[in-house]
């Protein structure tokens, strides 16, 4: 089993069997907000670039600090919100792929989510919005730390289209154009009641995932069509969060985190990067990132260091005091470089995966992909099988050079596909069988990266 | 049939029925260089923000004019080709789509080119590089206005791989490292001996297209890797070609273009453009294009005015004083462009198809699309026929906005869409009937444009 040098501190230094005790370490733990828009893009927040307004959530980037390399765990929605809540790759809890509406599958049972350790920390906590993992009671937020619970179980383009309070459909077909602002009614709602104990809320919106909606306030209002004004309801939606954590004197103990699953689907931009939803360029990964503590995190940062959404339940339950998951996660604790502690953390790669297969992985400045499976909005899924998929060669591409992975490198820097091939070996020795099995089939490909001018097609 | 503008004029004052007394109509007829990159993309210039080396080209641009809204007919090859030496759509030619090497058909044999009507206005035609416009002898160069042709009649990722000299094959597989540099030699060989008569040089370039590859010279040199390294030598290849049109003193009296047939494929950059070779978004067909004509086009400007490959033909042959092909031609005489006597010029839609299908039109700012065909590198081709690939309702772009084709704003601009749809309508009745047949099916999906929140998605 893989521990991360946090979680091997942690077990050295804390033998405290009990959550209650562990909170006690911190003397105040701070109340948490984490909100997740669904495909937005990489492009899509005016403070990154866009031509979207978005006063709220630049203010919040303004007071806090905002992320350039933060990188979502999956290009697709639930996997990467498994990932998130984890702290592990997806591959490993049971959410390889999307889930349907009529899946009775979801998070695996025996995985902890942030909310799990943070409640048996004594937190009070709420999911508002979009959970797509797993929509069988066992599966629903009530039976995975949360509280409560009100949103709709999985995509809006799923039918049938069903609100949920608790563990009970209220709405069918669900109002998509006043759905932001009834979320935001609930959000604000409960951090109005949230008293006497820390707090945590988990506000992943149902927009910009189309199909798109938004209330008659903001209907048609941006110059750039419905997905402007889902966008700008949502940041609304933030600023009256804000506004609600400042009115009720919370927000000087609160860390409130903004992003999004993964790249932009059939509208949003992923701004100069490559990709989009579905594939594991970085237009399907890169993700904003923000972060916002008065006090805590120093104001008006802007951070190129690499971070992953796996990151953050080990960084949020490290900074609570709570226990960490039982299991081994694949993040590491990155509040160092939320604070601007450090500037930049070493890391072993991050993988990527479609389904179960290995596409890509990470390290440091450098992307080396392996094999490529082309799940894009319009295209329907390839038939031939994994095969099909394959990269002749890895390719190599250097992020800091090349952001939007135009030009492969890999017969420049061999040393560096040997190094990253290596890490990765080892990596895949601690997922399950299946999996493993996937990648001893892809291993078959990985011809000389010398072999330059090889054509990158399919194999068969 | 439809003329366009520049055809009726030239159709009402000039009835001058042969080319030698038309072309005497110009007292000094210019030279053609006209220099075509094979995938390269829109972002892979540095002049075009690109931090690839291309200081020859950069050159170029400097001392005549570089356009950012020039596009492509077709986002792949041959039609895209095939349209740059007729002035006519892919689908009136007879190349709706890539030619194999396999294919016993080519650019239609009653279409005139660009070379066939240079050449009966006394031009010396030589077209060195890669053809793709039919390889049985009939629709070789030889046979479609060129004088001599040196080259490979297809893309260098197909097979068998042959490089010929006029009709004969002189070498088989190509030698890929040094074909840059033998085509350079050619070229450099014609210009060199081309006295006495006006000269029309079409130099095609193998590469970037895939398989990579570079002279030692080159290969290693570029940070960006293979993909650097051939642009590098295709931008040496470009000053070769200068150098020696002014040491044989013909630079005085010649237009040089320079540009490419599509978007960049599995390397290479569209820039911040959304979309690759094979799709109609902007990264798929919109091409650097850059003219040099010392004391006709004005040094180092930049010209955002929409102009197409398709008035490459139209614009030529009006300059030289020669024939305008007998059939009516889709683009348009863009010379005032060129020399910066006027900004813009108003113009019908461009249409773009992919194979006989309609994808989308471009109206000034404007892009529609009403169909989409997923068509890129690493996908199969969908197999489920036409009805899977419509969208079920039309969807709007706003380039001046959003150039990278991000936000639907078709429900903001009905009025917009029922123009461009009444025009495209009109420009498809000129079409012939199985291109029709195939438009007619598409209209069943066009819906109306108001159903804001529709589902782009397959159609069954």
């Amino acid at each position: 089993m893989r521990r991360r040098t946090f979680l091997q501190t942690l077990a050295a230094t804390s033998l405290i069997p009990d959550a209650p005790l562990l909170r006690g370490a911190s003397a105040n733990p701070p109340n948490i907000v984490l909100i997740y828009a669904d495909d937005m893009g990489y492009g899509d927040l005016h403070v990154y670039g866009s031509d979207l307004s978005t006063p709220n959530i630049d203010k919040l980037a303004a007071e806090g600090v905002r992320f350039t390399n933060w990188t979502s765990a999956n290009p697709v929605c639930s996997p990467s919100r498994a990932s998130l809540l984890t702290g592990r790759y997806p591959t490993r809890v049971g959410v390889p792929r999307v889930l349907n509406a009529t899946d009775t599958t979801g998070l695996n049972q025996d995985e902890q989510t942030l909310a799990d350790l943070l409640k048996a920390s004594g937190y009070r906590t709420q999911c508002v919005g979009k959970w797509h993992l797993g929509v069988t009671p066992e599966y629903l937020p009530t039976r995975r730390g949360f509280d409560h619970y009100f949103g709709i179980p999985y995509s809006n383009d799923m039918t049938p289209s069903v609100l949920m309070r608790d563990e009970n459909i209220v709405e069918q077909p669900v109002k998509l154009d006043t759905l932001t602002q009834r979320y935001t009614d609930e959000a604000v709602q409960f951090l109005n009641q949230a008293k006497g104990s820390p707090f945590f809320l988990y506000f992943p919106h149902t927009f910009p995932h189309i199909p798109l909606a938004a209330s008659t306030r903001f209907r048609g209002k941006s110059p750039h069509g419905i997905y402007g004004d889902a966008v700008a309801e949502l940041d609304w939606s933030v600023g009256e969060v804000m506004k609600t954590l400042h009115a009720t004197g919370a927000a000087d103990n609160t860390l409130v985190l903004f992003s999004s699953d993964n790249g932009p689907w059939y509208q949003g931009s992923p701004g100069k990067l490559r990709g989009r939803k579905g594939e594991t360029w970085e237009g399907g990964v890169r993700e904003p990132f923000i972060a916002w503590m008065p006090g805590r995190i120093p104001k008006g940062r802007v951070s190129g260091a690499l971070a992953s959404m796996l990151d953050v339940a080990p960084t949020i339950t490290k900074l609570c005091g709570a226990h960490a998951p039982a299991k081994a996660v694949d993040g590491i604790d990155v509040w160092p470089l939320l604070t601007g502690a450090v500037k930049s953390i070493d890391r072993e790669p991050l993988l990527y995966f479609d389904d179960n297969h290995l596409q890509c992985a990470r390290w440091g400045q450098w992307k080396m992909h392996v094999t490529r499976y082309n799940r894009r909005g319009y295209s329907p899924a390839p038939k031939e099988g994994l095969k099909n998929l394959l990269l002749p060669r890895p390719e190599l591409y250097d992020l800091d050079r090349d952001p939007d992975e135009s030009y492969d490198v890999a017969d420049m820097h061999p040393e560096i596909v040997s190094q990253i091939l290596g890490k990765v070996e080892a990596a895949m020795k601690t997922f399950p069988e299946h999996i493993q099995h996937d990648w001893e089939v892809t291993k078959v490909t990985k011809v000389s990266p010398t072999a330059a001018g090889a054509l990158p097609r399919s194999i068969d």
